[in-house]
């Protein structure tokens, strides 16, 4: 499965799940998976080693949180979060992303396996 | 220049430009860029040997033209065209659209180098 050569219509894909933190896999190119997700509430503080990771929100708002600062993200607004960089997203209400990143990556990144960990889940 | 770790806004960046056909370079992730573009009429039949290419649908519509069939693409629409199929991309109004593919990609493909040909500008 890639996703590859067909329409994807990202509203169509979000309305196929209503779990948080849980991005399902919708296509893959080069190497990289493109996801949604929906985020609320605060994720867990991590990094990624070795891996650039690539938020687009779609729908909604939420802030991506750094150590010294803070983005305020809006529908239509993306940023790059550099590897080994410590992150958390916080969305006050429900918010839907598209991300970018290599197939594989784990969500929580360096943080010890939990409930929450997954590298995505492919969309039918 | 990597366009990584500060908040990019599409819109605002799509107002810094209005040619056609020619990507902007706005972010670069895990050796893939980020590109924004503005379609009108129709592009070139091409292909690329060994890059996939991601299209999402920012603002407007366009169809995307295969050798044995056509896929309509609406906002927050998207396609992945895989390595090595002709495709041409169409559109009939004003069309604003995200690319994702490999750092270097030439738009142009296969073909001879034209005055359309170029690898994309970075976007201050």
């Amino acid at each position: 499965m890639n996703g590859q050569n067909k329409r994807i219509r990202l509203s169509d894909a979000l309305a196929t799940f209503s779990d948080h933190w849980s991005p399902r896999i919708i296509a893959e190119l080069n190497g990289q998976q493109v996801k949604l997700a929906k985020f609320i509430g605060a994720f867990d503080w991590h990094s990624h080693a070795d891996e650039d990771e690539m938020f687009l929100v779609i729908d909604g708002s939420f802030t991506m949180e750094f150590r010294d600062r803070s983005v305020e993200l809006n529908q239509g607004d993306m940023i790059v979060v550099p590897r080994g960089v410590e992150h958390r997203p916080v969305a006050e209400k429900e918010c839907s992303v598209m991300l970018v990143e290599p197939a594989g990556l784990v969500n929580t990144g360096d943080l010890e396996a939990s409930e929450k960990t997954t590298t995505g889940i492919w969309l039918d």
